[in-house]
């Protein structure tokens, strides 16, 4: 039984590439005859019923823009079952059949109840953290670590300008792939990820390596948030015992925004592309997800435990090029 | 057998991506008692015996940089047995026992021979155009898109202002994944690759149907190179059957140059430091290629074959949306 | 007396910058309980009547993008006498009692005949040619400088890598300031403007010193636009006489689009922030213009008449340093 | 009486456009013929005796990036006369008959100790704060902007996704312009700086008043560093006062390198390539400054009082704009 409205929401954490699935659905939508409604706010927005039809005017501008542009929400509340079918009723009012959810693990789980309620849902990924394990790619994920590359690249100018050490703290919620594999793009000669963690003191015997032994004038250490507590205590301890002037710089929020990559962009488009067809072969609960390069279907349910049991960064060992 | 000597080249036109396999090959090689040269210059270097021995001192430098800083040349005398013999005679001479070539498809069928020749040999696909199809990348593609899609917006904002038609050349050397994935990303209202051609007539039609009919501001078409012998003039055609404002831009050698991408960077340093233990294995007459992925072996031979007989990007229907 | 109603257009080529003057005018004007006026379309918009009354919602989000959000048209026609008067009486009709026109030189041409005509007008100097001689600076000129320069960088990583010669031409309408001071930051060995020819044969002659004699890997010339008809002839006869690798960039509308720069958003906020103020003093017939780094008033017949008489760029020695 | 051997050292925080100095002195020296010395980090290097003769060679490959290439370093002792009495001792016995300091008011002061006990010295303002009164740009300041400004951009995705509150802290080291300036390019709502400070209550209030008044769904503030002692703080101020969700971004390092813009590359370029002329004039403990745009001497003495004296920043009515 094919749709007939559509109903698209992000939620989460915003990431670059969500405005390019907004934009696919819309238009893939209305290729088909199909209406779709965007709904401002996440969760909240479905709850309060900010749920409006749009039409493909306008939505080719986002095209090139970070964040998302029908807004996003933190919604603990949504976990009640009553707010929920508050939700559920509005949607229904609306004659609305399918919603789509862009966004994290949290999300996934929201979207997950409302499959369950009997709403027809599906699941994009969109955070920057790449921390959804049925999906190589997360959307917003290759902007953010072309963010951090740029950014570490700026401070290896200062860095070896001044004979110094950097730590720099990468978001990752939980997950080490923007740490470990920007510490790969940007030679960091200390990676720390939850996978693979050290302590403040194997942290000062690298870098008194590095520079006392191995002379090289500047070392940079890419850590994953939640890691250390502090991180100005960090780089303090280093340059009480090695002598070497350390600096910590906490790259935040800085990773969220931005013009999306190519990849970002190509990901959001053609996962967005693939939307309606999949609702109208009648998967509902289902997360898409990039498998050996394909973009397919799997169950929501299944992701969250794939995400639960195993943490995907790899600790691999081209680290220890980047100390020699 | 372990290998004691390697020497890297690159061949064929540079391509981002190129200085972070160097580096990764020369630090994991010395990190394994491995003595690296450098060849400068490619094939003619190698002829020429521009082979230098290295350490690892100041390869990191090259990590942010584009191009090739061993420089590359094209050198089709090096089809020629005898000039073969020399180059060979040279890596003798140093006792060196495995050679790595970073390049396109011509730097393959070099190669190539020189396995055939006795020399251990592995490639690595270093082009920007995407068009080795035993790897699902190629080192630069990725930096080579997100200049296209930079260039591309730029040319939105005055093609937007002006309503104005705009028809982009992209590199590609035969291949459509530039030109197509570019214009996914940047919703380029036509794309033009040898898998999907267009008559100027038809590119008439469509810009006619969306300033006429669908009222939109701007379009852009992005070709793939070798198409329209002549890119003004099929601006000229679009202005005078359209009446639509139109201008030409070929982003040429734009697309070569330019800071690695972090995709690019991880892929050429993974690569890079998997030769070692590949030539350890007693791999030769390899080219190591994305495959799902991972970074496996495929013989030459048979990724040459692969090129020839088909052309990877596929027609998909994603244009269609740019449309709409 | 004060004004009551401002109407707003952009003019001529786009150019980064023209949206933060929009954006500062209509604020102001706000600020002071005057109603703002979009024309959408330039003369053209202002003889057709596209004069719309806006609030400042929204006009924030143009702060980051280039072009104009207004649009712009090349409109001849307003050359005549009869064409302005409809425009006039459009502005009339609508109670709007000054004009700002944001464009190049023939912008502020059309503008002083309004002046004279009797319409309360200003001129912001909008071109990336930086070609006013009233203003030291025009808006778009630092982030075509910017962009020009990113492109030189990308073509010197290949020009190194290949050892050839690249000859890049920039926009500037006569003007040489983006050849020259692009030059300078990139290092270019020959710059070329109208203010300082050279033939093809004074080309040849440099690079053969440079890669012959100084042993140069790469060269690379910037010259303005309008001095060599056919670019890639001027490649090729280098080619023939050097034995130099040799190809031709025109870089064309790339240099027109795109986020304005720092200075290009601050120098149009800051010319925006102060219409308001000078059409309540009783200027009319004046040019916003940089001078000794302040903006002041000019009369737009001496601003004609400046970049009339001479031309600005000047024919500066430091281009030597780059051949050394 | 002309120079014959030059030595350039680079003193303090580094800044982009300090390689672009010591390039265009390196070779307009050996264009004069007068022979070139580095001086490696600093006035440190200076006493330590690292001072090394200099051919042209290479000096074109740091055009294009940050930091200094020549490093640096804070040096206090050398406030100590014995200490520059050794490093005065060290220039001598080389022959060495000329200084120039590029570096901050810190690096002015040594320089200006060094011609007072006999050296012939000449300083250029690079540093990123924009913190030298007697001239109008500071080397580095342009770029250090241009990396505020897309910082801040990418910060307005994200707070205008979550209606959110950001306050940013730039550098400045007491001086205004960054933030002042930054703030304005990026309409950032509220802007702190040393010369018009706010109190948290102060920003409260215009946090409540644009999100409750004025329905912005984001809004930005810009501080100067060294205010709030805790910026942390301040956002859990403001989110507990206005119920509007809030963080706090330090930009840190971030901002002082990265590839030079346009305009710092321009500026080395221009002022290193008049420093010969000015010494070969007899000209010793002057700095050179931008002066109404122009490149001129100005005693060091009256450099410092000029800085001391008043701070530069305007405190400017710009951001009434972004407030409405």
């Amino acid at each position: 039984m094919e749709i007939k409205k559509i109903a698209i929401l992000t939620s989460g954490g915003d990431a670059p590439g969500m405005n390019n699935v907004i934009r696919a659905v819309v238009k893939s939508a209305l290729l088909n005859n199909i209406e779709p409604f965007l709904v401002y706010g996440g969760y909240k927005g479905l709850y309060k019923n900010k749920i409006v039809s749009t039409t493909n005017k306008n939505v080719d501008k986002y095209l090139a823009q970070g964040g998302t542009f029908i807004y996003s929400t933190r919604f603990p509340k949504f976990k009640n079952p009553e707010i929920r079918q508050e939700a559920i009723g509005n949607l229904k009012r609306l004659g609305i059949d399918a919603l789509l959810v862009i966004g994290g693990n949290g999300s996934y789980a929201g979207a997950l109840k409302l499959h369950e309620e009997g709403i027809k849902v599906l699941t994009i990924p969109g955070t920057i953290d790449n921390d959804i394990n049925s999906s190589e790619f997360t959307l917003g994920y290759d902007t953010a670590l072309n963010t951090i590359v740029e950014a570490v690249d700026k401070l290896r100018d200062t860095a070896t300008s001044h004979s110094r050490f950097f730590i720099v703290e990468t978001m990752g919620h939980g997950a080490g792939d923007l740490a470990l594999y920007s510490g790969i793009a940007t030679g960091a000669e200390i990676i720390v990820t939850n996978e693979k963690p050290m302590t403040v003191d194997e942290i000062i015997a690298v870098v008194h390596d590095q520079v006392h032994n191995r002379r090289k004038r500047s070392v940079i250490a890419i850590v994953s948030e939640f890691i250390y507590p502090n991180l100005d205590n960090v780089a303090k301890a280093v340059q009480a015992k090695t002598k070497v002037s350390a600096r910590a710089m906490k790259l935040g929020h800085l990773q969220r925004g931005g013009r999306p990559s190519a990849q970002d962009r190509i990901l959001g488009t053609l996962m967005g592309s693939k939307v309606i067809e999949l609702f109208n072969q009648g998967y509902s609960g289902y997360a898409l997800s990039v498998n050996n390069g394909d973009i397919v279907p799997i169950r929501i349910e299944e992701s969250l435990e794939m995400t639960q049991k195993s943490n995907k960064a790899k600790t691999i060992k081209y680290s220890k090029l980047n100390q020699f």
